[in-house]
């Protein structure tokens, strides 16, 4: 039996357990899902999420660990969402090279999650917004969303945050990997880290120019800065968060914060509509309309069009 | 301005370049799609479907090649529809290692299509079926589907034919790798292709004990037999369409024939249908009903799944 009112005021409460239990709700698409989100939305919209994204080896995690140190010196609430399509672990299990993220695993005042989406019905796009609102709700004041994947539907759902950074090093190519990936038009701030390497200049010289290259700029427009960093030893990290202020500042001052807000939501909301338009259609797999219909298309006497029409309407007339 | 009837009348009477065009009608999901799948419908159904399937290396398209020579010396008529994600080529372009089709290219009783579908909205359940249409109502007696990528979706395709082949090679770690990527389960018949290499038996015992480990079978069931080819020289090919003409005998006194492409039309509707949906909640993009609970999630008053109730309600009921 799983109480939600309690959960919910458990996890308001800051109470990690009640955190990690209602993100399983999301994670397995639970029945009582539907009445979490209701709990929880009174108490959402508070938070202020930043979307990390970059190849492997650019150092995500121990940039990641190292802003939820500079945002602890703050004093902020932090939670961590780490998004790992390759990782057949999830929940509390630290993944691979998330040592670093150790340090602060025994914060009260930090929220870390791992989650493995690989095969889960509606994906990324699904889970993730919602996991997001059990941090928001739970009290944190910056969300972290580390994917570390780097495939099409991790890059949306980093892109998808209130500011999105994108990482580099140096010594990668990473500049035209980033351009070819289409990641260039997502980042609000660039991060060069490891920048104690040889060519980091040369890096975020190339992504400058790169960056120079795109449309061009009215005068209110947003220049995204690039930082340097050397995040294992903390260099550079209170810039980025200074960055990161400053995007925050540019968003809430146009009107974008509401307008980004808005538009997630609006994603999540057709998700979740498509799901229930799809079960909908796999209900009717039991019944005798689709097997008949698809009798028909078999032999011939009906095209697979004019069979969907039929099928749609038989979901939508209900 | 396309004319869906007289391209129809050209594809039926064997015109390849009416054919082709009828194909990209597919893949481009054009709009006179819905028209020419209705005027195809009485046409289709006597084509048989054989699916090829194995990772990079095994010899899919010489297989594919050695395939369509042994069915034309039997006086076929054959489509090749080969199915490459990672290609960005679609069309008439004959891919990378697809040199061996150019055998075929000029003989006006073989049909060959590569279909790049990276990207494409409903992607390869969406298209391969329809694209098999359009051959089938050309009057192809035999269709075979080769999927050079060896991701999911590719896999699917490759078992929603009549009959599927799985191939392998020696020295691979061939079978385990099947076994780990579910491919054991799909095969009809399997194929290990060249067997003049060391380690061919090997492969081939190790695959029937694999197979043998699987559930107990009945007296009447199909037990997928295991063929050794050496396709680039021809041998062995004959047995492989022998075993395909067994096992399509095996389908249709057991009833499975039928059941079989009664599931494929299922499925098939199903895709259209969901893709209707998708664009009816589209449609609602531009309405003010989105953007208001958009809103209204985004603040907190809405839940997301209250919103998607709305949703639905506002896509069934028009």
């Amino acid at each position: 039996m799983i109480d939600v009112p309690t959960l919910v005021e458990q996890a308001r409460a800051g109470r990690p357990r009640a955190v990690a239990r209602l993100i399983s709700l999301v994670e397995n698409a639970a029945p009582q899902l539907r009445e979490a989100m209701a709990a929880l939305a009174p108490y959402t919209g508070q938070a202020y999420t930043v979307g990390l994204t970059g190849s492997p080896g650019v150092g995500k995690s121990t940039s990641t660990s190292a802003l939820v140190s500079a945002y602890r010196r703050l004093g902020k609430r932090v939670g961590v969402l780490a998004v790992d399509p390759s990782s057949p672990f999830s929940g509390g299990a630290l993944l691979g090279d998330r040592v670093r993220m150790q340090d602060h695993a025994t914060d009260p005042e930090v929220f870390i999650r791992s989650m493995a989406t690989r095969g889960h019905l509606g994906g990324l796009s699904w889970t993730a917004p919602q996991a997001l609102r059990v941090l928001d709700a739970a009290g944190c004041e910056v969300i972290l969303v580390e994917t570390v994947g780097v495939g099409q539907s991790e890059v949306e759902v980093a892109a998808q945050a209130d500011t999105t950074v994108v990482l580099l090093a140096p010594g990668m190519g990473d500049g035209i990997q980033a351009a070819k990936a289409g990641i260039l038009e997502i980042g609000d701030v660039f991060v060069v880290n490891k920048a104690d390497r040889d060519g980091a200049d040369a890096t975020a010289r190339e992504l400058g120019h790169m960056l120079g290259l795109g449309e061009a700029r009215g005068p209110g427009d947003w220049r995204p800065p690039i930082v340097k960093t050397v995040a294992a030893r903390g260099e550079g990290v209170d810039e980025v968060v200074e960055a990161l202020e400053k995007h925050r500042a540019w968003l809430e001052e146009h009107g974008e914060l509401a307008a980004r807000r808005r538009r997630r939501a609006a994603q999540e909301i057709e998700v979740i509509a498509l799901a229930q338009l799809r079960s909908r259609i796999g209900d009717l797999r039991g019944d005798r309309q689709l097997d008949a219909l698809a009798e028909q298309v078999a032999d011939g006497r009906l095209d697979p069009y004019g069979a969907a029409d039929r099928l749609v309407a038989g979901v939508t007339d209900r």
